[in-house]
């Protein structure tokens, strides 16, 4: 077929070719894209986006360890700090916002977060002949864990990740259909591409040779869990590390710093959940992306996974400075990391609550319309 | 209380000051700051991604128009070109997957986009008295909806937009609460803002003045909706453009392009259909975040609406480069970026298929495995 | 195949034929079966459930009409009336905590119960060639509703029924796949069958013989929507008659009746909610299918539709007498039918949500270990 | 209150006062309620549903045990057998469709049935002070397990069921709230009382008594599961027993007997499922309410809980026949009750899917138009 290739090299010439390719010459080749050339394939410029830093953010932080071999998440330690937070975005009055949040909880005592859980999942399947192989598979699989552990250490295979440690399996049984949710932790990386990898090894290497029934066919991924996309599986179980924020506001605050009352945030909380229910919602959460996807795109994390914490890029430019401001650059920080996303998605959460709740009175109404409208 | 104050002037002795506060001098603050000086509050520095370009992609274009008042989406002609895909991120593979769907629907004949549809909608919500009442303002509202327009056409009020034009208008009664989705179109910004402004004169000017019974209580915003957030009622009702891709796939592409065959893609259709129900997701879709991330982050769009197709910021440095090289620079160019997104986001979608289908096959594991392990 | 055939027929050799092969000669086959003869196929025996039945309900029910042609229900005089429910079921304490719901409501006020709209839904889909012949079909079938309601009106075969009347037509395309909700009213009956035969003419007779594009395949009914299994599409838009049944209940019969606090309700309230929204239901009901299906099997109603409002039966024995009951024998009763089930299913709420608040009580753990544990 | 009491007690003097003062004199008085006094209060009459009956099915069906201590469904034979199915309801068509489905299943080898799981939910929920104390209070539960299993055993309290014997504990932290799910097995009974009960002691004798965090409240049912209502926590983890039925149609049992062909089932399957997606209904299945509900009011099973096999009233009459007849009266038979639901409802599935694909064919309209429309 006729169709040109595009070449996906990285090297300055590579790179060179495409710009003068597509006419490009200025500011997004400006910047110099060799720490860059091994993050993607088909460089050619870059994306800046300017970063708000908002704080002092005062939050009191766990800090936290795996436990072997099961992967609980134990608590080692706790402190209070002020913690200041780049958000990188272009939308007018987001960090405004999320400060004021920040505001009324230190006014109020602060925020407490909590790590629950660290795990990511593979949802593999394995197609059987019928529903009975499919549950002897299932069976099988729950019993294997150990041994699995094991085979994976032993394995010596390049593509393995040892940090994808397996923590448990979970089956669910559809007719001739196993899916095999594996669930991993990953060290300090989000470690989507580990745990695909060492699936894949497991899935072939193990599974298919041992199974005691053959399946017919190994899928890497048939989707149940949800990798990037919203679902109950990890509404409650969770995809990377499960965090709790939280705070307790004081009724000056609210009133003083929120410009809202007590009884109109009770007011909303209950209209906003039943909002929920019935329009079919995942979550009662008012506007938690917004704060997430700021400090990812500043801090170099994946942005499909905005609601996934990710430490995948400290060694690469720009974002290793607004790692280092949050204390996050180097090994071992990424709980601390999914704690402090968490205060700072809880404080927009509050300050925007507020700013829905206070907007249906009259007061706030007459005020702003005679003062020629909404800002 | 004690709280200091962190200043959100954005001239430059404020910047400034934050950056020497947070001891930040280097590659983020070498950047000009003033372009972005009133795309938000308390300016620090930059985030830089780097940026691939993909392409091409052979896609059948839509034009259209919105047909007044009833804001349907008209097409008025089409046209196939070949269109360069910029994508922002640091995720190794993608863009290499990306380009291999491509390929491969352009070695089939090419995409078609369709625009369906394009309304976005603030949710707000009345607490009456009694379901009674709240089911009398429902029936009354539905009924308003040419009144309404005309009114808020009449309004003097600087804070409303003449770009949000009211739509729809659609209630739900939960008892004492009338749910009522505004649904509006914004011109060529996503229009977040905009219908905020609109929908909050309309609740309080016109809704709590002139209602037939008396609410107790406006709320603005009550999540019935999900803005920024996936619902059942966006996935049938839309917010933001409604937007299909299509494309045929020729045996050929698929076995020499995406080295899989049709039957291993149906497998996987159907394990990962019924995989997605059981984890309970709100779609079937594998991962198209991570296209729809990365054509945002380039492009200037808000990464809290990974879903929602905006053009707030073309006259942003970087941005409007690659709004450039897509053809979708300056007005009324929305509906041709929406149809990019969809076509490249279906391209990652063919080729991650094809990567997880043909993953499962001994042969693909032996060739992988002897040679030393997927890369 | 050698697999013997089984009679369907109703005269009385072949029933008795049925019950000699079975070897049933006892209670089941005392009943007399001829009024039975033509509700359903293979007619052997009977089943009998015990009714028991609660009483006064204090109910301030509407009276409603259709509006032409559109089909708003319209309500045209309201009163209020004591009613007795019949219960057909076993279990143990269901009919006092129903009860008991009915006299803290009878104590504070009473029930007020309001139709809200009256529909039911065949979700046929019209396979096409693509995605484009998907969306012209759609956008032609919108505008085709008068047309359609005149052609089915027109139409001279015997198995449209008259009583089933199109009222809304909504289209959802999914790729080549254009799916057709087709709403109804249906009169005095539940009209499932009665909606069926007329969206397959409609189907069959109308679309695929004038639409501008050629389906390539009609299905009749393809889920979208739900029949006999909760959705999203009905749990807003209804399915049969939506019924809002409301009461505020007195602190003092909470506290005398409820044996439970207001505090204990809220907290209650707010737990299960989120405990619903934890585990994925689509509603944040307690037990409505309980008391709903006591009435729908006392009354002769569709057990698989428990959560659909029913009158098929009124003229069969037994069902016919607790029809009469309830003063919804006789033709024009379903919407009085369909309040009475709300008001019922709203005491047992009520009832059941107190049991579960004040359980939790220390005291309330006390009184009952110390004389023995819970009855 | 002026509120007048309506009496609970079933001696036959107040059955007939109640009889009398309701003016019910007839049909639905004349079956003696005797034997029903213990199974309700309130008891005045009764309701009587035609019952056919409808086979054979030809079923291999399993039989299995409880292992100890962790309550795990072990398989321990299997035989094969013709099963008829009592149904009780009034829908017309329904008895000859489910019996077409099994008639297809049985020219193609008939149905294969297996119990995956057993296990009952009370969702109860500790209010904490913080979400501190909640993730204490859960992963001290979790670690007590087998403490709470003796603690249950020791209890002398008569209100304890021995049949309910706790399995599993699964916590979910929501802030200050620490949702618990008790999952139980129940012995023969479907077993809602029981564990309720059980797990009322445990939460008031156990967990208040000895937690290391004193929780605020206790409620005993939160929602966080959904009793009587579908929810995805149910969907996976199952609410009662998990059956899977299973089997495998011949070309010519499609053609012959269920009248379409396999082509007409798969874009059938196809379409329905995204219909499923799209109305976000929480299964993909066609009908299986109408099979299950008809067995269940033959059988005097729980009627709110069409989809959760029950055995608790073996001793009734009327109901004691048609579970004889099933070969599932007395002790030890609710798998194979369970096993033979399932089967029914698939056979129900099969045919009413085969009706819905055929329909849309235009020979299949041809044929009844000519014939005077759809019977």
């Amino acid at each position: 077929m006729g169709v040109p290739r595009w070449p996906r090299k990285n090297d300055a010439e590579s790179i060179r070719a495409r710009q003068e390719a597509l006419g490009l010459d200025g500011e997004v080749t400006r910047v110099d894209l060799e720490p860059f050339s091994r993050a993607q394939e088909m460089l050619t410029g870059v994306a800046v986006i300017p970063v708000s830093v908002v704080g002092p953010l005062d939050i009191d932080l766990g800090r936290y360890e795996l436990r072997e071999p099961d992967g609980a998440v134990v608590e080692t330690g706790r402190g209070r700090e002020d913690v200041f937070v780049p958000l990188a975005h272009t939308e007018g009055g987001l960090s405004a916002s999320l400060y004021r949040g920040a505001r009324a909880v230190a006014e109020s005592g602060g925020f407490r977060t909590i790590v629950l859980a660290d795990r990511i999942t593979r949802a593999s399947c394995f197609v059987c002949g019928s529903a009975e192989d499919s549950l002897t598979l299932a069976r099988w699989l729950e019993g294997e864990l150990g041994t699995m552990r094991t085979w994976l250490e032993e394995q010596d295979d390049p593509s393995l990740s040892r940090f994808a440690r397996l923590r448990e399996v979970k089956t669910h049984v559809v007719g001739p259909m196993c899916h095999v949710l594996w669930r991993w932790t990953t060290g300090d990386a989000v470690g989507a591409n580990m745990m695909t990898r060492n699936s894949y090894v497991l899935n072939m290497g193990f599974v298919m040779e041992r199974s005691p029934v053959r399946p017919e066919r190994a899928i890497l991924e048939a989707n149940m869990g949800g990798d990037k996309k919203p679902s109950f599986e990890y509404f409650q179980g969770g995809h990377g590390k499960t965090v709790i924020a939280e705070a307790t506001l004081s009724e000056e605050a609210v009133r003083r710093v929120l410009r809202t009352s007590v009884d109109d945030l009770l007011e909303l909380a209950w209209a906003g959940t039943h909002g929920a229910v019935a329009s079919g919602m995942q979550s009662v959460a008012f506007t938690p992306a917004s704060a997430i996807a700021a400090i990812f795109a500043a801090t170099g994390q994946d942005l499909g996974m905005v609601g996934t914490s990710s430490m995948a890029h400290g060694t690469l430019p720009y974002a290793r400075t607004w790692l280092e401001l949050l204390g996050c650059r180097g090994p071992g920080k990424v709980y601390r990391f999914a704690q402090i996303v968490a205060a700072a998605t809880l404080a927009l959460e509050i300050s925007a609550s507020a700013a829905m709740a206070t907007a249906g009175s009259a007061e706030f109404f007459r005020a702003h319309h005679e003062r020629g409208g909404l800002r």
